[in-house]
């Protein structure tokens, strides 16, 4: 029965291109370029672009070539388990499957209007479910604080363009919300679009550290989430495949179901 | 009429959960990992992972983060138009839906098996469309060598451990077919299992210059080739999102079509 239905779902989807050409997939692209204004942490090395080669060889062709260097965490990218969970998943290790698939975005853009240093609280969870009903099994769990919209300023978007890491304001996730989630519901990666999956005035990193224990990795510094539906649609995060990484640069997005 | 059928198709795919779980997609990894054995171009800079910090800070929590430095081109990569032309697009220029899509593959492994300067020819490209029916348009082409079985020995796969670059020897795609595709096909992206769309012994390397001029993007040192079928697969490529790019690390899989 149940390959019988397959059969007939993809059996119709195959009708379309008869019925006026074939459904275009518009994909939503949720990475901020790499380049001189990319935000890193106020630790690391930030992205360097070296140009090796740009113009006519002596053979006559064009020719361009770059060398790329910085650190793994900065711009968006991939949180791998191992960043702080010592013997979990590094960027290399996790399956495909954990990376892409159904996606939800809880929203706490009202909360974080007025303050940088709001975060996701498990009520904000339990307020989504009693909207949208309870958060699915396997789901990527994206929150949007909104910070999206300080981009490249860096002041704005870190609180501060110091290596003061003590002056460090924006939106996270709290541990009651990070704890409740491994506890009672079942995502495979979590994603924000703020510089940290903690808020800016974490010292001890508890819902890294909550999340990557359970080999949940986490997407830092997502693009564009305002594009984003509550629900319905599929992300896809590829982040650059590095034996042993604790992360890395990531491309991520989305496609609307149905779209 | 469209419309209605779109609707059916999406309704009976979701009813599939409910007769016996949901339908589990099986990515297939075509892309190498990087690590110090990762293949550059004799000329290029290496993949460098830098470790700045791995074990337990003086707050008790463990911790691990690196740096990454490398030339654009090695390992699993983009070439962006730019590379090879001039005022094409540069890596973050190209159209997602340029590099995700339907795909085939073009098998020219039992000619490359003696002969390390075997090159697809237009021939190659008539033989695969009488078996298989004309290529599509919009169509990610890539060619499968089965070159991947040296990596990652790089004198093997490159023809030589040394910076001479004229005792490169390994298989491409000659410039006959590369002309018939852009004159009388309509791809959207080519791949190889080899380190350069051009076989190793190009010097002017025409294949990258008729391709990239018409905006057609490459992808370099695919892995896995020899999991996918002739047709019947979407792949997805996910480039690092480098501004001003000539190419870059880029994350590819691929899907079977109603796996």
């Amino acid at each position: 029965m149940r390959a019988l239905v397959i059969t007939l779902a993809f059996s119709a989807l195959f009708l379309v291109p008869l019925l006026g050409g074939p459904l275009k997939p518009e994909w939503i692209e949720l990475s901020y370029p790499f380049n001189s204004e990319t935000i890193y942490w106020p630790t690391g090395v930030s992205f360097e672009h070296t140009k090796t080669m740009q113009g006519f060889t002596d053979d006559g062709y064009y020719y361009s070539a770059y060398d790329i260097r910085a650190s793994e965490h900065g711009g968006t990218h991939l949180d791998a388990p191992n960043h702080f969970a010592e013997g979990k998943w590094t960027a290399d290790q996790i399956p495909l499957d954990r990376l892409i698939g159904p996606a939800i975005k809880i929203d706490i853009s009202s909360k974080t209007a007025q303050n940088p240093d709001a975060q996701l609280m498990q009520s904000d969870l339990e307020a989504w479910e009693k909207k949208h009903g309870q958060i699915p099994d396997d789901i990527i769990l994206l929150v949007f604080t909104n910070w999206g919209r300080h981009w490249p300023d860096k002041k704005k978007y870190l609180g501060t363009d110091t290596d003061d890491i003590d002056q460090l304001h924006f939106p996270g996730i709290h541990s009651n919300a990070s704890s409740w989630l491994v506890q009672h519901r079942n995502i495979k990666l979590v994603g924000i679009d703020t510089a940290s999956v903690d808020y800016g005035q974490s010292k001890m990193f508890e819902s890294h550290r909550i999340f990557y224990k359970e080999n949940i990795p986490g997407l830092e510094n997502v693009a564009n989430m305002a594009q984003l539906p509550a629900k319905g649609f599929t992300v896809y995060a590829a982040p650059m495949y590095i034996s042993e990484g604790s992360g890395g640069p990531c491309r991520v997005f989305a496609l609307l179901d149905c779209a």
